[in-house]
């Protein structure tokens, strides 16, 4: 039998899908699961992009330009320019999901052996695309005290080397909800003008910022068009995930006319998803402000109740829809399987995502979980309730 | 400026591309234009399909699994047993579209720098999925002579080496259109064993089996269940080439289960398309006859005009929509510009797919082009014509 690659046997497994056994146990002991393990939201997708698809007038499936559907780009610069962030359609790749765009954006710009600096907590799906690549992934930590901020510039450039080719930042963050300021990216500017590097952009919760806090994209940094590559996606924005259609963003006329050599090989990204997605740009204002003062409820409800339970700390995140809390745990990864396994509170149990999977080093995050708050509030309150009943159970308490 | 990758100038572009500016010219010189040159068919795709999305229940458009909805892969080993591949519904991971079913198998079992053999002329994306893998692919000349069959198995045995590590076949072939016989795939069978490889079988074209010749598929062979990866697609099944749904399958567990860490990296096939695609399983067997009858006329039409030309052969082939055929020519990338460029016939012209992209070595593909004969019989009797007087009129006719 011909051996794997070597690649095949160094792919990090998914983090959030390796509980999904112990969650099979618990439903078959007839328990309830909240499932705060994953960012797949309950909202209802627009109906302005289910009605695309029920009244399509299609008569043959066919390839879209590699591109995407020029019409559809060119809607997109319009959505962009309410950002105020001014685009030619030809800057817009259209990508199957913001996945794509993240592998074809690694594989035009770095080699292998190439290393990309990301903040962490970070993604971990980061990981994944970059074991493809055969890119080397180099942290810089964030950290859970001041809420995830961009560390100081010093840390990053204490690991920058000759192969350091791109700095990678998620804004709104996953895992972390964290907003960067207008601030922070521009120092992140200037880093990236002194060493000559790319900046990519993951920008896919863009929708989701709380307070009034106010949303500085990377396009928005003058004098790097150059370096700046931003990636985009529908999966969050309309609560369409499964609809794959993201986005590849440059300025870089090198770098997206290299991207399109790769996105020909696939041929096109699918035509259903982008007939919806052309038809979500008319989604009216008011489905965004509903949602967003849902998701801002949900925060609150879920980060409140998180700080009143002893020895737990959760900073307020002012983005996404997941926050990263402190917990008095020994290990993550066995807390959250022990949650399934073996706890229950009036037959109700809460999947969490350990935190060891969006750190470069596991130890890290060895006592913080993710919560994504995608659940109605009255499931978010119960799930809360289990949690701090759990943890004066857990036998593995450790107060850090 | 930082520079791109190694990758981003190596990857070729698409060789059905390059002729693009030259169809834009013609189009603007008001000439008509009979696209030969891309595999998208007119075919109208099966209403059961385009219904399903009509009718669609869906509130949030979730991922699915990565590998595919449970459903539509189970329902599709009921398809898989209609042609007698008797498939576990783990078996069956659903990609999106055939172009991801390559890239993953690519990059499930070849390292950097292994070696792919290919038949050539083969299909030119198999190039730059390879790129991408950074796999080397080792072309195996077949001849037009005898109408591409599978090229004697000690062509293969002289280019094995220590780094090869598959084989890759198209079966019926893209673009040839040649059918494979049990007894090739049988010797293909042989020398995978002998050397330990696998077997690469891209088999999208399975409906398209012409003169009641035997459909034999590389998983009909025995004893190699841990050899053989199959790469299939909806796209020309049920003319959906837009809805990118396709499926790698094998019966090798660890190539199934490696193969499922690549997927999760990117999450979920689109949604939309499974959807469709699960549908399009109850299509009743009138339409793929009334297809493959209007496929055989098509054929019929194409290559008996091609082979009353004089100076021209073309080979019938036995499956897919594609022949290659030997012009009296100098220069196939010269003479398919010259006919968007220069020519015209009654203000019609023709574009072909000059077959140097799908040579490695493109000397060979000098006086060759692939027709894919996707369009009615009048367009295809017009464009006939235009092609008999164009190669009289061709400033660079050179007879072999």
């Amino acid at each position: 039998m011909p051996q794997l690659s070597n690649k095949a046997n160094l792919m990090p497994p998914s983090p959030i899908r390796k509980l999904v056994p112990f969650a099979e146990v618990a439903k078959k002991q007839g328990k309830k699961i909240f499932h705060l393990n994953i960012g797949q939201p309950d909202i209802a997708t627009p109906e302005t992009m289910l009605d695309a698809l029920r009244n399509h007038q299609l008569k043959v499936v066919e390839y879209s330009h590699s591109a995407g559907i020029e019409s559809y780009r060119k809607k997109l610069t319009t959505y962009y320019d309410s950002f105020n962030i001014k685009l030619d359609y030809t800057e817009i790749m259209i990508t199957t999901g913001g996945s794509e765009a993240i592998e074809i954006a690694m594989m035009t710009c770095l080699n292998e052996g190439d290393e990309l600096i990301v903040t962490e907590p970070f993604y971990a799906n980061y990981n994944g695309f970059s074991c493809q690549a055969g890119i080397s992934v180099k942290p810089v930590t964030a950290h859970i005290e001041n809420g995830f901020a961009l560390p100081p510039i010093s840390e990053f450039e204490k690991i920058i080397t000759p192969r350091t080719k791109a700095i990678m930042i998620c804004n709104p963050n996953n895992p972390t909800g964290y907003l960067y300021s207008r601030q922070e990216l521009e120092e992140l500017r200037k880093l990236v003008l002194k060493y000559d590097l790319f900046l990519f952009s993951d920008e896919v919760y863009r929708e989701f910022c709380y307070d009034d806090k106010e949303y500085f994209s990377a396009m928005h940094l003058e004098g790097v068009e150059n370096n700046v590559v931003m990636m985009d996606s529908v999966s969050k924005r309309y609560s369409a995930c499964g609809a794959r259609i993201g986005a590849l963003i440059s300025r870089n006329k090198e770098v997206m006319a290299s991207a399109l050599k790769f996105a020909q090989a696939r041929l096109s990204p699918p035509t259903f998803g982008q007939i919806a997605a052309e038809a979500a740009i008319d989604t009216p204002p008011s489905y965004f402000e509903k949602v967003k003062a849902e998701y801002v409820h949900r925060r609150d409800v879920v980060v409140d109740a998180l700080n009143k339970m002893d020895d737990v700390f959760c900073p307020k995140p002012n983005g996404a829809f997941y926050c990263i809390a402190q917990l008095p745990i020994d290990n993550a990864d066995k807390f959250c399987q022990w949650l399934l396994e073996e706890f229950d509170y009036n037959k109700q149990t809460v999947m969490l995502a350990p935190a060891t999977g969006f750190y470069f080093n596991q130890e890290l995050g060895r006592q913080q979980v993710r919560i994504a708050y995608v659940l109605k509030e009255d499931d978010l309150v119960a799930a809360m309730q289990c949690l701090e009943v759990a943890l004066k159970q857990y036998p593995g308490r450790e107060v850090n």
